[in-house]
């Protein structure tokens, strides 16, 4: 099938395309651009969350529950589970994946795990695309679901329209969030395992922080849920919508989707540029020779670098 | 002053004029450029050394001890006392300075403590150009010696022919280090304060360490010191030796600082496209608006905005 069929297809909402069309962008594979000039007019429409905490605190149950309550509000909803730490797919998702099954017959449901093979820009460049992909796909809700809090995974949660950072009972993990500096990129917090001993402390310490922290126009709600019993889970959907209305309101989405774009854009600029300076570079000797050898100092060998890959590109 | 005739100034390896050309460095100011080009021809005579290690392990102390052993060997020397986490130099660094007075009389010593206060490309671009201006004024020997162990730090410290790292006794320091993906960087390990109790046992962990790591055609030495009573200093000194030599009779000292240069001028290059792309977007609201109603998709996006700043560049 060719690019511009696959395309189509993803349009259409047909499942084998989309995870076709994920796979080109775990592998960064060549027709990319085209796919993309195929599927960006039709993105746009749908509503993304990132989910992101400590492994352990049970996110992706948490992500079941929020596929079961989109779809209990009739919209469709995808999930995309991201490990930017390994090159493979591991056996962690892999086990999602098969809890995800409850959903395996629901054509309103799409659950991809993700893991950047070949693509040069890795998850941050990535993570973007694939969800476009899902967007595209015609899903209401794209739930990105990240494996760990390293800086990768926070950059990729915090692509997306609301924030919801997971944490469990204990104090450690309140300082946890303090230290990695996930306080700030909150939009809602999340309590899980409510039903443990600690959790109300919790909860209590966290609103706390984010008192203690600065002032903003959006103060992150603080939910309690367990995804044993589901309590808690339709307030945790409240608190989604209305930062989504609150957004809305006051037009700070189409802002953050803007920027999010513009600085992606950026990214993929900047990335292109790298590889044509090292071609450049491996292309020609005489500039590495010549700074070798003194004859140009290192501003000037920038200035006659920035001016061979413009050449490149034109 | 202008900047040529600072330049002669600094190539003669008058004090007042170095300290304003790191000045310039520090402030990212407009004459770098012509500065570079004057002094570059130069540079690469001296051989730099890195310093780095917990706050607390002694490293300022160490690097007086390492002045005083040049000096006692006839060769200048000149140390930078970097600190890339604070934009103004701190009230640690003025202490350092004062210890260091020692050797205020000495016209073959010179000490400077460097901050980023404009430069642009922060301190990863502005240490190198700043050892380079020590370099071209006659120094035998560069200390850098880093005040943290952030990722800033330790890519300053490794830009250097020889990196050093430092630890005090206590297995939990080891422990740091391993964590700290220090182990990888280290040319040479100093346990310093070998007078305290656990000195012996930290350098035997490291050495454990060390033995457990990738094979290397260098394995790093361990030394131990203690700058209450001078001992190990010779000891360091000789690894140092041992470690130039080694670099020398393989060429890699040759690879490593082209390649060093290389990815410097790259690292300016980026800087600058980076800089060019903000301006551009900035100054043509189209391209984002065209972006935000997908007129545009973010590849064509990404190679508009290459060609843009191809043609400001030219």
């Amino acid at each position: 099938m060719d690019v511009s069929s696959l395309g189509e297809r993803v349009l259409e909402g047909d499942r084998r395309a989309v995870a076709r069309a994920i796979s080109m962008v775990e592998d960064g594979a060549d027709g990319l651009a085209e796919l993309s000039a195929k599927l960006f007019a039709r993105t746009g429409t749908a509503y993304t969350i990132g989910l992101t905490g400590s492994p352990g605190v049970g996110k992706s149950s948490l992500a079941q529950h929020l596929v079961k309550a989109a779809r209990d509000r009739d919209m469709t909803v995808a999930v995309l589970a991201i490990d930017p730490t390994s090159p493979f797919t591991g056996g962690a998702l892999l086990g999602d994946r098969l809890r995800m099954q409850t959903h395996a017959t629901d054509p309103g449901v799409f659950i991809r795990s993700m893991a950047t093979r070949g693509h040069l820009g890795g998850m941050a460049l990535a993570a973007p695309e694939a969800i476009r992909i899902l967007d595209a796909s015609g899903k209401d809700i794209v739930i990105v679901e990240t494996v760990g809090v390293g800086q990768a995974e926070v950059e990729v949660a915090t692509a997306t329209d609301t924030t919801v950072v997971v944490v469990s009972p204990g104090w450690g993990d309140a300082v946890q969030v303090a230290k990695a500096g996930i306080l700030e990129i909150a939009d809602v917090f999340v309590v899980n395992k409510a039903d443990k001993e600690g959790a109300g402390e919790a909860a209590k310490d966290l609103r706390v922080m984010i008192k203690m922290g600065a002032e903003q126009d959006w103060v992150p709600p603080v939910v309690q849920t367990s995804t044993q019993d589901g309590r808690g889970i339709d307030e945790l959907w409240d608190a989604v919508e209305r930062h989504r209305k609150h957004q809305e309101a006051t037009e700070a989405i189409r802002r953050k989707r803007r920027a999010r774009l513009l600085s992606e854009v950026e990214a993929m600029a900047a990335q292109e540029l790298r590889l044509r300076m090292r071609e450049t570079l491996e292309a020609d000797a005489g500039l590495a020779a010549d700074l070798d050898e003194r004859k140009v100092d290192p501003y000037r060998a920038a200035a006659i670098l920035i001016e061979r890959i413009s050449e490149t590109g034109s």
